[in-house]
């Protein structure tokens, strides 16, 4: 590696493209002759309103969202979601589903039910779920999945981050609307965004800083929250006031922007999908192959995103973490949740990196 | 001026130091030596952590803050804290009083009312006010302040960035804790944090950049919000996880981190009101000897931060707009509200950069 960067396998925060920081820094006094940082315009003035809305454009373009949906740029991260996705949807029919498969799906589904606006009802779990949820290796097939009709939504997490486990297909769930927490595989491939009634994603995996929130959400689903929610909270006063009720993540939205500029000078989704295909191959090609390495996920509810794996014992996975530290592979200890090792390979990350990592384990295991 | 930048006069998103500013473009690419750009970082890992806890204590610092009170790194700005601070403290006493002198206060007293979770009422307006708050050049003296001494706060905001006035005083509200914006003030001189029960601020005028909400609050404070608030939203949540509960927006902590520093290079809050109230002093002083300008707020109420003028008509402060632009003095136009000329004066904007401006002024006003 040159320039002293390293291989950062974060979770998230986590890596971004070399290029999008080179950008920024170079910009970071003078954007493009203006005098001002990004971060120093105001979010009214004509500069910054043109970063900020060829930035919606982008990520229109990229994702091909539909006109049926509107994008929001919101703050406080897929947790202050798990609350407001509730708050505003909940009241359409007074209950909802929730697919409990990880901790963050556990999360959302904890917190909609004590905000207490409506019942609230696992619909499916990892199957042989242990009794506290403990462990989520798996991802319940459609058959599995315990629909209710009338529910306001079906509410799920597509791509587990801390158990390495994702939905290899979208549920069917015919007129009951899906919301989607994406936060760890939003923009990793192609996605027909017209089968959810909303998305939301913390920008600090693919997109951009923590701090940053995208929100995607279907027009008619909007305007439920009773009148005594925060307006903040409110996707439609954050519709009607595209996003700007007050003054938004400026730089954030700015650097997503820089992320997507990226991703379109490498071919869209579609190229994102290919190599992170690839880079889950190598990985996952190593670790079925090998005698040492186990994966944490069930084969069919394996993430290209999060990689969770093991040593085989605590000691062997510490003893991994500090080869894989001293050749600047970085952030590879999992969890507390699952103990082990965990390569997060979002968008940023290289294939080079990946083959880096596949070279250390390989080393690892042949005792060296 | 060198290197291209222009003096922004922008009352928010605003100026921040040059010296800030080429830090963070120098370490965008590789933090010292981590070979990681900050933003990249995960929050939980040990730099992180370290650059996290750093910024808080250089905060605690810096403004003083005593043990009795926590600090809180929070999102979603001035706005949310509006619903914030009155879904957490109302429910103490159920009742709130609030200083209604400016836009924001006025927001912030709305907001609470529309929430219902108390009863919330107008402790005092700027003196002479029309029925529908439109005209706020002055701050009430505290005999005209009216006051509950049953309410759970009196929330008022110490300076007005719109109509350009600002609190001469500390209100005297006995054992009612004062609640206080303190968003385009903050950091600007020193301040007795102990007289306050409650203390916010977005950090995009004098901290940093927008995306990040400082809160200081008593810790007797905390622990009010009904068992159905959102986890986001409530404080004790917040105080019990440092700001943790999930990502916080960590770039943005990193740069009120460089800012404090900055501050403290050049002496902290005392070196601060030192050049706060000389920028202060060249700016009015010109204006209040000019034929041709005037200030919109009353002298007594004025701000130090935010200085509003007109050079009489609407025609007279485009022209003057268009004379300074050309001399790369920038973001003048004040807000929609009042019309005419806003001169956004923050820490970060040096003596130099409102010695152009009284120049251009003087300039303008002798008709070249």
């Amino acid at each position: 590696m040159n320039n002293g960067r390293i291989y950062n396998f974060s979770a998230g925060p986590a890596i971004l493209p070399d290029a999008v920081l080179e950008t920024a820094a170079a910009e970071m006094m003078n954007f493009k002759g203006t005098g001002m940082s990004v971060m120093e315009m105001s979010h009214r003035g004509k500069t910054y309103d043109a970063i900020f809305e060829d930035t919606l454009a982008k990520l229109r373009r990229v994702m091909a969202v539909p006109d049926t949906h509107a994008i929001l740029l919101l703050q406080g991260g897929a947790t202050l979601q798990f609350a407001m996705t509730a708050m505003n949807l909940l009241p359409i029919k007074g209950k909802a589903d929730y697919a409990v498969t990880g901790s963050f799906s556990k999360k959302a589904y904890e917190e909609a039910v004590k905000l207490d606006m409506g019942a609230c009802r696992v619909a499916c779990t990892s199957p042989g779920l242990s009794p506290d949820f403990s462990v989520q290796t798996s991802i319940p097939s459609q058959g599995g999945l315990d629909l209710d009709p009338g529910a306001s939504y079906f509410h799920y997490c597509m791509n587990n981050t801390i158990y390495g486990s994702a939905w290899p297909y979208i549920p069917e769930t015919g007129d009951v609307p899906l919301v989607c927490d994406m936060s760890s595989c939003i923009l990793s491939a192609p996605l027909d965004v017209s089968k959810f009634g909303l998305i939301y994603a913390g920008a600090q995996k693919n997109m951009g800083p923590a701090g940053l929130t995208v929100v995607i959400v279907r027009k008619d689903l909007v305007g439920y929250a009773p009148k005594n929610t925060a307006a903040m909270l409110d996707y439609a006063v954050m519709v009607k006031n595209n996003s700007m009720l007050n003054t938004p993540p400026t730089y954030g939205v700015y650097l997503l922007g820089l992320v997507l500029d990226w991703i379109e000078s490498l071919g869209g989704l579609a190229a994102m999908e290919t190599r992170n295909a690839e880079k889950a191959a190598l990985l996952y090609g190593f670790l079925d192959g090998s005698k040492r390495f186990a994966c944490k996920a069930d084969k069919g509810s394996r993430s290209i995103m999060n990689v969770v794996f093991s040593a085989g014992d605590e000691a062997q996975d510490n003893a991994f973490l500090k080869l894989a530290e001293s050749k600047k592979l970085s952030t590879l200890k999992a969890h507390r949740e699952t103990g082990g090792i965990r390569a997060s390979i979002y968008n940023a990350m290289p294939v080079e990196g990946v083959q880096a990592l596949v070279d250390c384990l390989r080393e690892f295991e042949a005792g060296l």
